[in-house]
């Protein structure tokens, strides 16, 4: 039997199906490249039966060039109808997609109450849209819902309906365990019956209820199964469905099964993260292989240990999954990037091991106070190229101000911003329909004069996050602000536990960057941005 | 064998080395208190030998009255010295704990690299140890730390350590898989065969790092052990510890043993968000069993399945952990949800269909706008309690202003409110280190007059999402803001295409609901300050 794992990939679908959880088709796009670059084998992006936000979706990921299977999802077809004349398995096989998945029950409880129907009729109904989807050319999964509860409940019927969707050609029967109820025990037993009765390839599909949805998944491939079904993070309903973010290194690093490649592995703390960005949701800071605490070491005797032996306080090295390892007493971390970066831009690191040095402990301190530079290649450049003597000063903020006024129902933001440029003082304001917009207008209507090449450059992506949510208002903020000259796109950051001045920030950084030119050099970024066509030439 | 499982919490010891928690002694003794309501068998209050703090603790924990056996924490007598000569130790004895766990060595890699000593040593140390805690009528438990890596590297000597700390006199062995990099199968496997080598009981200790400490310590009871070592919401070192929030009701309600009463078991979603409150660490929304969205459904299809039968998505009966099912409002559901939210909250939506309708148009047309009530049930519930006549205008807000203002370094931030309350004006400012953190202080200022209870009202949680990114700083901006009075929570949502103007509706909803009286306010919460002395009268 094949130690290979196919990993599916359900975060566009059943991963917005959790609380506070919302895509735009762009942010799948976003996220549907970086899940291709991990190297899942299928990427479930919603159901294009359902809603124009899916359809856009599967439109327009035909040519942003996937190596994964790009894959619908939608339901068997209506009770007492005909599969071709089903609107929703039309729609699937109009979006052109290679592999879809149809939900079908396989609990006779579910049967009766929830689609009250036959236990015939529900079989007719898997086997005519299997059959419908395998007619029309389309790999077809088979995901057999509450199969564990219908299997315990009753195992003759559970069963046939796997039965008969392979006989309508089934590609894989995908069992769900939907409630997250089921423990690894009876997975593993249930799965390897199963297996011993139907030839056609078995996928695990678990949900978290019991905090047993990634033991449970593990437990079905030893028995088995060979595809997995899963989203970065855990994202899904109530509790999450299981996180590839710790299946795929539980079975790529420590039971011997093959996923991605070596170096796609590398990329699963990146990725985590930047989905986690994406859908706006706090990433947990201890969450296993990829959180920020993941390999992080508090204890004194753990840290003193960890000096002597990384292997004596974790199990894996960090570097495997692409995190590393954090002294939380004293902050070693990062430094390497940092080094790395610098020389990526022409600076010479070792010709100045004290500028260096001191830069070193100038971000450490920034990143100890919440920026984050990651996501803001343009901020750490900025710093960068200042340390090494490499910018000029173009302008000077001498002052900004900014009120917000509602009264008698009408809303009134205003700035007014005091700069030096070449040894004038500009003194203007402007009005916008929010601060950050007022700031930015009063910002550029203070600098065209000077560099009018500001009417290029223009604001793309604008994000908050507050980073110490227990704080609550009083929390301090971190802004993105992603900006574009339609050649390159650059992104700078802000942090305050003022809303206005973190924006305040990363806008300055932003105009900064453009005008000294650096924009010309290119971003990582930029290349997601071209495929996707966002970039307006 | 007997079914009756050993609960050992020491979310107070293990559980503070977890990034971001700390807690004071009063912290722990709140924290204590709770853990003993809820029927927890052994509190591990923290190491008597280390700090002043958990002196503190240990002094005053024993006048409060805990049915659980309060557990001090240590490590094994130094190397080449007399137990009884090891300040540790005897502060422990000192501490007059009924138990206490000492940790030892285990893997032979460990004393080699870590402790730096001889393997004869290391079982001298731990049999010196224990024998001494036996001798002053102390019930020991011996932490073998790294068991399962120390018996995968060198399986006689982990053997010989633990039926040495078997000769002393431990009255528990428990092994723990502190790098938690064991899977499931390989803890089931040693367990067992430990267990048919030692006549001690068993206890467990695992953690998270593979997103395995829940499914591990309940393959080690399967296996025969008896005692599971966990903490409140898995907080730990790293990933964390195992999760006994998880583990309690795994194995009371799915697996047929017994650890706290049914009536203890309830208290279990109230104990998590108590003490998530303590640490002051936010508890993920979907967290298994306690969580917010742990019953919450959203995909149409499942809410109008779960009207027909709770079962159909539901593994266990909400109640029996003490939390409680939520039908979430969101694009993906259809109006079956905002209906049986009406319900819930007992509006008779059928003797008011016209009412029904317009509201739910009003609900659609806020959604498009941007709002999203699926984070922000309170103010789902005032919109319909409104729309029903159940509210009263508590105050009016006239006007408000902010002035945020930065020149020579310093920053100011300023709110100006008026406020009409009782036919009498409130006109009023205040500062803050942001411009939400002044409103909301505003807010409380001017109304603290007419509604002292608002003094018990605190803002645990604070989103900004930027709704059309594209649109960049002329973005709208959803706010969700997540309110507490110590038990319960809400969430309140503004949208604005200005920040200050989205933060502020989310400030007046949170309000206003708390205000008037939809979160009822908690008495178990109230009680434990009392014995504490903690109320101020």
């Amino acid at each position: 039997m094949t130690n290979v794992i196919s990993i599916f990939d359900t975060t566009l679908r059943d991963g917005t199906q959790g609380e506070g959880i919302s895509l735009s088709a762009e942010d799948k796009l976003k996220i549907a490249l970086k899940l291709d670059a991990l190297g899942v084998h299928y990427i479930e992006g919603g159901n294009p039966g359902s809603n124009g936000k899916d359809i856009e979706f599967f439109q327009r990921a035909k040519s942003i060039g996937l190596n994964a299977k790009l894959t619908a999802f939608g339901s068997t077809r209506r009770k007492n109808s005909i599969a071709e004349h089903d609107s929703s398995l039309v729609r699937i096989v109009e979006s052109g997609v290679p592999a879809a998945t149809l939900v079908g029950k396989s609990w006779d409880f579910h049967v009766h109450t929830a689609l009250q129907t036959t236990l015939e009729e529900n079989i007719a109904m898997i086997y005519d849209s299997i059959a419908f989807l395998k007619h029309n050319g389309i790999e077809a999964m088979f995901d057999a819902e509450h199969f564990f509860d219908g299997y315990k409940n009753n195992p003759e019927y559970a069963l046939s309906v796997l039965k008969r969707a392979q006989e309508a050609g089934a590609d894989w029967l995908v069992l769900c365990d939907t409630n997250g109820g089921t423990l690894p025990g009876e997975i593993h037993e249930i799965v390897s019956r199963i297996r011993s009765e139907l030839s056609t390839p078995i996928g695990i599909h678990t949900h978290n209820d019991c905090e047993l949805a990634v033991a449970n998944a593990l437990a079905a491939i030893q028995a088995g199964a060979r595809q997995v079904q899963g989203t970065i993070n855990g994202y899904g309903e109530r509790c999450g469905n299981a996180n590839l973010c710790s299946i795929i290194p539980n079975l790529q690093l420590k039971m011997g099964y093959s996923c991605v490649s070596t170096q796609q592995l590398q990329a699963l703390t990146g990725t985590a993260r930047y989905v986690s960005e994406i859908a706006n949701v706090h990433m947990p800071v201890g969450q296993p292989y990829v959180g920020n605490a993941a390999f992080a070491h508090k204890g004194g005797i753990h840290v003193s240990a960890i000096m002597k032996d990384s292997k004596t306080y974790e199990h894996i090295v960090p570097e495997l999954v692409g995190n590393k390892q954090r002294i939380l007493v004293s902050e070693l971390a990062g430094q390497s990037n940092i080094i790395s970066k610098a020389q990526e831009l022409g600076l010479d690191v070792n010709a100045n091991t004290e500028k260096t040095k001191d830069i070193m402990n100038r971000i450490k301190d920034l990143e100890h106070q919440g920026y984050q530079f990651e996501g803001a290649d343009a901020s750490l450049e900025l710093l960068l190229r200042e340390a090494y003597g490499q910018t000029t000063e173009l302008f000077k903020v001498e002052s900004f101000k900014m009120l917000v006024d509602k009264s008698n129902g009408h809303m009134l933001s205003e700035a007014i911003v005091k700069l030096t440029v070449d040894d004038q003082t500009v003194y203007t304001a402007a009005e916008g329909n929010g601060p950050v917009n007022a700031m930015d207008n009063a910002l550029r209507k203070a600098l065209v004069q000077f560099y009018p090449e500001i009417n290029n450059i223009h604001l793309s992506d604008y994000k908050v996050r507050v980073i110490d949510e227990k704080d609550a208002t009083a929390a301090k903020v971190r802004v993105l602000i992603e900006s574009s000259n339609f050649e390159n796109t650059w992104s700078t950051v802000g942090v305050s536990s003022n809303v206005i001045e973190a924006s305040w920030e990363a806008l300055v950084d932003s105009i900064r960057y453009a005008l000294l030119g650096m924009s010309k050099i290119e971003s990582v970024g930029y290349e997601s941005h071209e495929r996707l066509g966002l970039v307006n030439h």
